[in-house]
């Protein structure tokens, strides 16, 4: 499956419209940039505080109606093989170079549902991404809106998108 | 001290007028909320990817004229005494409570300071606060401009913010 749809994420208040250009951008920018195919799974509400990978990039939101975060979340051999073919060398550990390239990915996905976005109506302005590193570290948005969580498979391991939004 | 000056923070190209307002509502919100009155040490631009707490919220800002990134970590016992402050009651572990309270704070805080920016021609419009907790995780903003870092001592420890903003 490619897209999430409201029934598969009747739980949460928030459109699943809001959160679909999140995963169509993460599918082309991955598949663009490193040759990699993501399968989405079925999104889900975020229940728990818990990080789902070893570095996580963070990218606030702000926009005149609509605002909140964007997380991507990798397991380390699943970054790893995303930077090895983006940068044509054999990567081995989380370096900084590692950092800025999560935080680069997630500033060009995030650049790819804001155009989506635009074209529902929503305009967003972007931050700044930050990228937190280290294992067993906890991430939490602190909203009362529901967190949504998009994990995704590929071969080298999983990784996880999550949205916030508030409109 | 309670300003910053630019030649404190000359190997910076970002005016300290940015930062300012940042150390301004970090000392009058703690003030206010939790009865603390931390002291702001000399700035400094970030060197390292290394987060200085236990616990570290995030918010995002994006505006017509200026976008980053602000970022508020407190060490273990110093959050915890401010916590205890703030809800009158003895706070022993960084619980979800702790979370949700670092963002609130983070939030309060990046709002007194959109005020001050305003009033110097920065419309900034803030994203929702994400919290980081987990022993040694590290935080990097992604960009090209300096990280500044303001240390601040209170009767509990330290804590530091960090504030990443492009004009």
């Amino acid at each position: 499956m490619s897209k999430a749809t409201t029934a598969e994420c009747e739980s949460s208040k928030i459109d699943m419209k809001l959160i679909n250009p999140f995963v169509d951008a993460t599918v082309n920018v991955l598949k663009t940039m490193a040759g990699v195919d993501p399968t989405p799974q079925p999104p889900r509400v975020k229940t728990t505080h818990e990080a789902y990978g070893d570095i996580t990039a963070i990218i606030g939101m702000a926009g005149e109606n609509v605002k909140g975060s964007f997380a991507v979340s990798f397991t380390e051999p699943c970054i790893l093989k995303i930077m090895s073919n983006m940068l044509g060398e054999n990567i081995e550990s989380l370096s900084g170079e590692v950092s800025d390239g999560v935080g680069e990915i997630t500033n060009i996905i995030t650049g790819g549902a804001k155009a989506q976005l635009a074209e529902e109506g929503y305009v967003i302005g972007m931050a700044i991404p930050t990228v937190i590193s280290g294992k067993s570290h906890n991430v939490e948005h602190v909203t009362d809106q529901p967190v949504i969580v998009v994990p995704f498979e590929t071969e080298a391991g999983p990784f996880f998108i999550e949205v916030s939004l508030i409109v």
